[in-house]
């Protein structure tokens, strides 16, 4: 653990003591998000130390100018970034005339910081000596609100300890951020007008280009012991900020209090010229109800979210927190209420990244929102994809492909692609396979095949296209071959027959097929209507077939394994644990190239692909690959550990599984990888939850049939999960010796464990 | 032919009628140079229109901050750019008040521009009516000394044809100019002083962080008819320009001239105090000797480059003219004079690359130099490289080499690296390779050894360590391999086993393995000392030994050939014959990945090789090696068909040989990749000279002597070629059915001549 600062707890994530160096971490750590905004965890005052500001509206992005080293045909000219969204948080704080600045007082002492997971709110509290000598004691508290999910709330508390003193509070609003993270330092935000009214301000600006309207808005209140202060305040107006200062004197011992509330009204949900109107709405309603009771309806909005979704561990704390503080991102970052987001790698968090969309929402983050949310969730992350199918099109067009064939790009916001090395952006291409496997998840889970003959066939019709287009055949093998792509594992590119790329497409492509047949027979006006729509004739399916039938697959007799690539056995395999530590994590210890030629894989690559399809191959050739690859294996993606929890679970190798388990639920906790200050990984949190209800749990769709191998890490005393399976609830216990399955719902449900079928009635503990 | 615009002549590069659309070309065709400084065809007069404006000075560049989409360990931070240098040549030309703007004219008539190669100038005229209907007359005349390598002149003759007319001259010097590939748009130049004395103009300015200090200076005249003006100017100045301006009242049918002299006094060859007056000294050496007698000089000084580089073609004045184009500009780029410069691969006719070095100047222009100049000038070239040894070796730690290995770099300035495209800069590693070969080419031709033992061995122990570390030893192949290449041919990247790559590793270690065996028998005082610096041991050297004589080769039995790479023959092998012309040049219409999957070739690969170590193949590996890849090249390097015309004549291929002979030449003037617009391929054109000297002539080196196998096109009646061959000049005149050798020299020499042994005398024709 390299970064293990942050305190043990089942619920909170708390640090204790100020420390400067760790300030960019805990802001990514405590970043707050209800799933329509978020922000990192800056403080809310001045702070001239190191930090990284960020505040993002969900949905309003930038098509930043695509900034390259040597320009490669195909690269986008513009790509969609997440957007560094006005502060709305700020209040400043003069204390006897000095600024209050945690890098710059004499003494901070008691200074503790609280993420309260379980309510949902990010505590502050220090007692600080400033250069002038005045001690102030300091208590804040904030919030995204889940119930008016356009509005924040912030209660910043200040007590003189060792003299009356004068405490002025300045709260603010600021247009004037930039993105870390921009191309060319370009202006992406337009301000159209700066206002205030009463204790209420306003800044309406928009996005350039994009042209999204947004209003930031702000609501203050002073009191004094608790009771709130008519007073007058100096209002100072710039061409893209406002604030309001009070001027307090305050005895020793008294507490002043500066309540904020604020966030932002945009045009995706409103009428751009109502958005002053609406943010007063909005304003006046929070105010009128007030800080406690708005931050009373946030912990019962959480209970509900904690009551489906939480996962209990008994006797190990630092796995709780770990999965806790996953779930709680997960949810921060999306909820499903709204269908044109999608879950962002970093969410609310951070800039890394652009673009919000990755495979990730289909390999990690459907299984969990499936599991734990109304199946209309996981629904409407497919529809996202089919809403983008014809920028898919297009995107393979660009490539050279054509007839309908679809590319979906690596990275996207609004269905273009975002990324641009070509290594990636035009070769990663596997993406395409998990974006098909998704809709066969979610048929598989939900039992809902409607989608398909609906939507779902075209997107694999798409698919199919491409990668028959995509593979070529090799006279010197008499295979259908798979030249220049990059798989999974990033630590390879351009290479030629990725296994797993290999075998998902050939899966691919059978999968449209036998859609296509059934579809043919059981809806047949669905049938029609997309056959002609996508102008497909049987000679091309036969061509399909052909591809998928001989799709090529590297594999070595000597070793009786699949080759992650061509080639692999060429290269020096020295295993990671004969790695000196001092060269590690590569990615920023060794230049490309030698990343590239070392054995070294950055995630689950041909043990992704063992995941997806584990029916397809035996436990000994799982052993056998996982013996073979997991050596060389260095983890340094997020998405990597959770695949081999559960790979390592299901070969019984529990001290294993439990410490990828440890390495994947605190990831961002424990900083792994050095880069928390940048943000949190979230889609591999989901990763997280299925390492434990797929990992340990042992939980499958078999036959329509939930089904259950429960094991349990020695370190645990006993863990429970809830899955939302065809709309009842299972709740799942597992302890040492026994696992106890209670059912929420109306309708007796099969299912297996351990092989075995049980029938489980509603609200009747069944222990087996 | 694309742009085949340019008249056909035996000396002259002449342009016929005003195309807006053909001036940036123009601009790249006719670019002027003379070692120290150069500059693009920029008109004198302000042009509206589409322009590429250029001035360089040799050795003047800057380091800017590299620009890429996601950064890689190892990349430079700053790289060296060629720098657009102020602009000396400018006159503005105001007549009856209106700016005479070939943009703007209502009719442009018998426009002409010669550049003339014999006497190294440029002229242009043309008969324009302006928008006020004046009709005049211009003429120009423009060169850059050989003599003076500081200056360069510009006449300027204006004569109204149906008007008395006022001509306003206001030559100026302009330090407001930017690179047009700039990363970040910032500003290169810091201005220092603008100053003017009598007719003299002077801006000193210096470089931002390099701080290259350079006095760009003018001085002007005006004459009517002939007779010199003594009158009043007016004088504008401004933070980074300065312009004089003379006012004429011309009669109909007069002539008013300006002459300018102009040009670059740098730091890098004076004191930077005394800059403005090692100006004034040389602008009042140039005036006084006057336009004329300067002009005299410079056609006497390239009378002389002529006598020994020309190559002359009887019968086809398209080929003579290419031939006589690349000569000239290679002449124009670098002369040899100057140890602290390179051959830039676009001159001082563009911006594009950075960087002056690339292994171009080893594998293709010390051939030319070393047999069209002294012997001193290769050798130069080669200690530019040992100058260099130290920054290779870092080059190498930084991508985690050790032990004093040195890679390197593909594109430099001063010896660090100039490129960050990782497939590239960190893979393209061949490059190591051409530089141990130019010693040994340098040693072959010249007979000069001493230079290996002085310093040339530092450089191939560098070399070799580099190769043993980055090759390893495949369990799989029992062999070394070398992974994660990108070859000569770049349309590959990253691939395993390259046969170029493998092929020059092994040749390298083995040629500093031969040479440590000879420097320790034969200089034994140099071999203690270089093995005690290089810190060497005999079991380094058997390891090194173990790598080359283990070496792999990838090598297909079925087709009896060396593949380019591991994999080759899985592609779609579509020959380039078959590909549709709306599909190429594949590099502006294909993206990267479909490049990189398909089997077509940038330039010779595997041939190039053979170049290279012809001695170690048959002709009949040869030939099918050239039948096997020379179909699927499309030669979209410019570096790729000289090689190709050497190998086709060299089997008997005369036709071809002659297609791609003309390709090579007028690869520029004909405009073939679509791109001459950015300037000129300079190092390419000292393949062009391989093409007919090599490959038409057959000249080989055979055991210290001159070896030919002269062949001539049947387009041609004859061609003639002078070398320098050990300070003894051979010209070689072929015709239908006899060649002639004439030597100049005091020395008898043994030539072969389709293999038997000729005694040639000096100054006595002997014909074959």
């Amino acid at each position: 653990m390299n970064n293990n600062y942050i305190q043990p707890d089942n619920w909170s994530i708390i640090e204790e003591g100020f420390d400067a160096k760790q300030v960019k971490s805990s802001e990514s750590l405590m970043s707050l998000g209800n799933g329509a905004m978020g922000q990192r965890a800056n403080f809310e005052e001045h702070y001239s130390g190191d930090t990284f500001q960020g505040s993002y509206v969900a949905g309003v992005y930038y098509p930043d100018k695509t900034r390259v080293g040597w320009w490669k045909n195909g690269y986008p000219e513009y790509f969609a970034k997440v957007l560094n969204a006005p502060n709305w948080i700020g209040i400043n704080v003069s204390i006897n005339g000095e600024q209050l600045d945690l890098a710059k007082c004499n003494k901070i002492e008691n200074f503790r910081r609280e993420l309260n997971m379980k309510e949902g709110w990010l505590s502050r509290s220090f007692i600080a000596t400033l250069q002038n000598f005045i001690e102030v004691k300091v208590e804040t508290k904030r919030f995204l609100s889940l119930n008016i999910d356009e509005i924040g709330a912030i209660e910043y508390n200040v007590t003189p300890l060792n003299n009356d003193t004068q405490i002025d509070f300045s709260p603010y609003l600021d247009n004037g951020i930039t993105n870390e993270d921009s191309n060319w330092d370009d202006k992406f935000w337009d301000v159209l007008s700066v206002n205030h009214e009463n204790e209420q301000a306003f800044i309406v600006s928009k996005t350039m280009k994009t042209h999204f309207y947004v209003c930031t808005s702000m609501q203050t209140q002073v009191s004094l012991n608790g009771l709130v202060l008519r007073q007058d305040k100096t209002v100072n107006d710039a061409i893209d900020k406002i604030a309001f200062t009070y001027q307090n004197q305050v005895s020793k011992g008294e507490t002043i209090t500066l309540t904020k509330f604020g966030g932002y009204i945009s045009d995706r949900n409103h009428d751009k010229n109502e958005l002053v109107s609406e943010a007063k709405k909005t304003l006046n309603k929070v105010s009128e109800l007030g800080f406690d009771a708005l931050l009373e309806k946030q912990k019962q909005a959480w209970a509900k979210i904690w009551d489906m979704a939480d996962i209990t561990i008994e006797g190990d704390v630092a796995a709780q927190q770990g999965i806790r503080f996953n779930i709680f991102h997960l949810n921060q970052t999306y909820l499903g209420t709204d269908a044109r987001l999608n879950i962002g790698p970093k969410g609310f968090t951070g800039e890394k990244y652009g673009g919000s969309t990755y495979w990730d929402t289909e390999a990690y983050c459907i299984p969990f929102y499936m599991a734990t949310k109304d199946q209309s969730v996981a629904k409407s992350l497919l529809e996202y994809r089919y809403h983008h199918l014809e920028k898919a099109i297009e995107n393979a067009e660009k490539l050279g492909f054509s007839n309908g064939a679809a590319l979906y790009p690596m990275v996207t916001m609004n269905g273009e692609e975002c990324h641009n090395e070509w290594e990636i952006t035009f070769e990663e291409i596997h993406r395409n396979g998990a974006i098909a496997f998704a809709i066969y998840n979610y048929h598989r889970y939900t039992g809902d095949y409607s989608y398909i003959p609906e939507k779902g066939l075209e997107v694999l019709i798409g698919i199919a296209r491409f990668w028959h287009q995509r593979a070529n055949f090799s006279e010197a093998k008499k295979k259908y071959v798979i030249l220049g792509v990059t798989g999974p594992n990033e630590y390879e590119n351009n290479v030629n027959n990725n296994w797993y790329t290999n075998y998902i497409a050939k899966w691919c492509i059978d999968y449209a097929l036998s859609n296509i047949e059934k579809i043919e027979k059981e809806y047949n006006s669905d049938y029609t209507r997309i056959m002609h729509k996508a102008k497909l004739s049987k000679s091309e399916l036969s061509q399909w077939k052909d591809v998928a039938d001989q799709m090529y697959f590297p594999f070595d007799d000597e070793k009786n394994v699949y080759l992650q690539q061509d080639g692999f056995l060429d290269k020096e395999l020295i295993t990671v644990s004969d790695l000196p530590k001092s060269q590690r994590p590569i990615n920023q210890k060794w230049s490309w190239d030698r990343i590239l030629r070392s054995p070294y894989i950055k995630q689950a690559d041909i043990l992704q692909g063992f995941y997806l399809f584990e029916d397809h191959f035996s436990s000994e050739e799982l052993e056998r690959h996982f013996d073979f690859y997991e050596p060389y294996t260095v983890h340094e993606s997020s998405l990597s550990p959770c695949v081999h929890s559960i790979q390592a679970a299901k070969l019984d190798r529990m001290e294993q599984a439990y410490a990828f388990y440890l390495r994947t639920s605190r990831l961002d906790l424990d900083d792994y990888n050095h880069e928390v200050e940048e943000g949190l990984h979230i889609t591999s949190m989901a990763g997280t939850w299925m390492s434990i209800v797929e990992g340990f749990g042992g939980m499958r769709i078999v036959n329509d049939k939930l089904s259950f191998e429960p094991k349990i890490p020695e370190q645990w005393e006993a863990y429970s999960f809830k899955v939302n399976f065809r709309n009842q609830i299972l709740k799942v216990d597992v302890a040492k010796n026994e696992t106890a399955f209670e059912l929420e719902g109306n309708q007796d449900i099969e299912i297996l464990v351990k092989g075995k079928s049980i029938s489980i009635s509603p609200n009747n503990l069944v222990t087996v």
